[in-house]
């Protein structure tokens, strides 16, 4: 079973994504790896600027990418960008494979933490909090989602989101995203979404009081499970 | 121009290729970045055994890996694994797309190192010792390779490289990484060559007192130059 990997978005996320992918799956040599296909497209237009100020839709790139991918012989589809999922019916409607949902697969993920939360909070785009991605699937399971203000998202969030995009991954940017994090959990966060993909790959669970939960992780974890069950 | 990476070997490895070809792209946004249609096929035959057994031969695999990228688009071939380059003249005859050599870059690149170069250590697969990658491209430079002797080859080199290839990148195998190198640059080496895709997972410059040569970051910006140079 090939494993498809619709990426791109951006690139340094993806390459994170893949190395997760690698990680999360049990093998002592190669030849027990899986074989993955990945499309990395970073020219698939901005998913934040489409879904804020009408910029480019997405969508056709994003399916466009997923028919090369069941063409070459992808079996799945991850996608690890979080906000490109306001975009995913359509693209499954496109084609014949499953995306394994990366979102979902959070929120059932938070559900699952011990203790139980109540309250998370969420770095994430601009856009991925305009979709309410995150809100509408944890809000089925009575988790509510914190925000940052208007303020902190524009200047921590996503000023660090654009800088690691940049290829600029320092530790200001590390310090601006801890910054972020640390205003959830005094509103209450009991744990924290590193709710898109760039945001890992600088900030990690060393740097917050709280649980921190790694979407692409648990999609890494989710396409591999999904493997061995078809084995 | 879509970016062909064939990929697998090892998987993390690749990984590192793809982030190393990320890095070397000047690009503030997602959307200056290449395109990129990575095959990571992890269950073709191993290279070195194939070389030193007559293990199962990896050239059917990679001539489908090769094939597969083309007719997805593809319009350049790297293959971020060092031992993998003892197969790709026959891989080469049978797809129309320029497969970017690595040997061959490397090799241009360490002939400009400044101040010269004469003796280069090399830390790689007992298979592309074997195969003499190395010696042959810097032979025609007039630049002699050192190789460990063959407990250190089979005990530090090796042993590192399955433990990197098995998911234990930790401190020991860094460690006897670092003691390979140091018992090359005592018989001489100027520069020491990462000459397997696993060994700069885990060994890096600040580990050794020459210059460190990297092979899978000169592939990487040998594939943006020829990427750029192209537009």
């Amino acid at each position: 079973m090939v494993v498809g990997i619709l990426g791109g978005m951006g690139p340094a996320a993806t390459a994170d994504f893949y190395l997760k992918l690698v990680q999360a799956t049990p093998a002592t040599v190669d030849q027990e790896h899986l074989q993955v296909l990945m499309w990395s497209d970073p020219t698939i237009p901005d998913r934040t600027e489409a879904l804020l100020t009408h910029g480019e839709d997405p969508t056709p790139a994003l399916i466009a990418g997923a028919r090369l991918l069941q063409q070459s012989g992808a079996a799945l589809l991850a996608v690890p960008c979080n906000t490109a999922h306001a975009f995913l019916g359509a693209v499954q409607a496109e084609v014949d494979i499953p995306i394994i949902h990366m979102i979902e697969e959070t929120a059932n993920s938070i559900r699952r933490l011990s203790p139980n939360v109540h309250h998370v909070g969420l770095l994430s785009t601009t856009g991925t909090q305009k979709a309410g991605l995150y809100q509408t699937w944890l809000g089925t399971k009575d988790i509510q989602v914190l925000s940052p203000g208007l303020r902190s998202q524009e200047n921590l969030v996503m000023a660090s989101i654009r800088g690691i995009k940049a290829g600029t991954s320092g530790l200001s940017v590390r310090l601006q995203l801890t910054h972020a994090a640390q205003e959830l959990i005094d509103a209450g966060a009991q744990a924290i979404i590193g709710g898109c993909t760039e945001v890992p790959v600088s900030l990690g669970a060393e740097d917050i009081t709280v649980p921190f939960v790694d979407p692409a992780r648990i999609l890494a974890e989710a396409v591999v499970q999904r493997v061995l069950e078809s084995a």
